[in-house]
């Protein structure tokens, strides 16, 4: 199975005014992803399903790409919001689905959430809990660097915990995508 | 300073007949690197310096990036050869050389050490040896996939030691370049 984990596009600052969760994409942020979702469209990309975080930024996100036939199926899942964790999306969500292994799913949301679902996915929980740990030590910076509108594809092994056991094949910033 | 890791291109099958230091890229090899190269130039890239292994089939792909007008400048090192490893060469390669922060810098060589050492600048030796030894004992394979004229982007911190401590911008295979 392969998963595809997308940022959403540039958003509206955060304000006093506006809660986080309703906080909408930018004419630019629109415009970029479009283009994005054309492209990934023109390489041959297909997802099965996109399923994306219930907050406004994501499910537009999610929507364009929809609207670019990249699907034909939409799901919301609290999983993929800000507090949601990977543990738990493959327990209560993933596994109960059982999907067959050519399934190619595209996942919306956010950061560090979507960074961290990777490195988790290709180094397990033990290894990326001690790194973080010595990373807050050392104030270093995440490994990976997921820009607004950019994408990481991850296959998961064909059987067993996909957790330290999946590998990534690409990991895109928007702009070679435009 | 940005660090673009290229695998070289598919080259001849190891046999009896033929040394492995020796082996060539194939016709396909060849054609898929150029096109592959001329992708890198529209992105608007352009390398300081191309540093290559010393076997035939990674000496052979840094010519085509140059003839592509990737870089005018083309160097061979035995730290990219199969035997060598991330830590000599930043030791004895790249810190007497005092690079400038916006230096961007090719490296062509051979896997699975290029994996390794895109692993090994993002989470670090420590993080990395007992991941390696977990993963022998679970046969898990490693994280990222490069596969042949593919490449990783990999940030490096302004200052102090970049193990550990770097980040991964791009991975891309080589069918989303064409």
């Amino acid at each position: 199975m392969e998963l595809y984990l997308i940022r959403h596009g540039i958003a509206q600052e955060r304000g006093l005014d506006i809660k986080d969760e309703q906080r909408s994409l930018t004419k630019e942020g629109r415009q970029k992803t479009e283009k994005v979702a054309q492209k990934i469209v023109k390489l041959g990309l297909q997802f099965d399903l996109i399923v994306t975080s219930p907050l406004v930024r994501a499910r537009q996100t999610a929507e364009i790409l929809i609207a670019e036939k990249l699907s034909s199926q939409l799901e919301e899942s609290s999983h993929l919001a800000p507090d949601g964790n990977i543990s738990s999306w493959l327990i209560n969500w993933l596994e109960p689905r059982n999907y067959s292994q050519n399934t190619q799913l595209a996942l919306v949301g956010h950061e560090p959430n979507l960074s961290i679902w990777a490195e988790t996915l290709l180094w397990g929980t033990e290894i990326l809990s001690s790194e973080s740990r010595s990373r807050e030590l050392s104030e270093v910076k995440a490994g990976l660097v997921l820009k607004k509108a950019g994408m990481i594809g991850i296959k998961l092994p064909e059987a067993g915990s996909p957790l330290g056991r999946s590998q990534m094949f690409w990991l895109t910033p928007p702009k070679y995508l435009l």
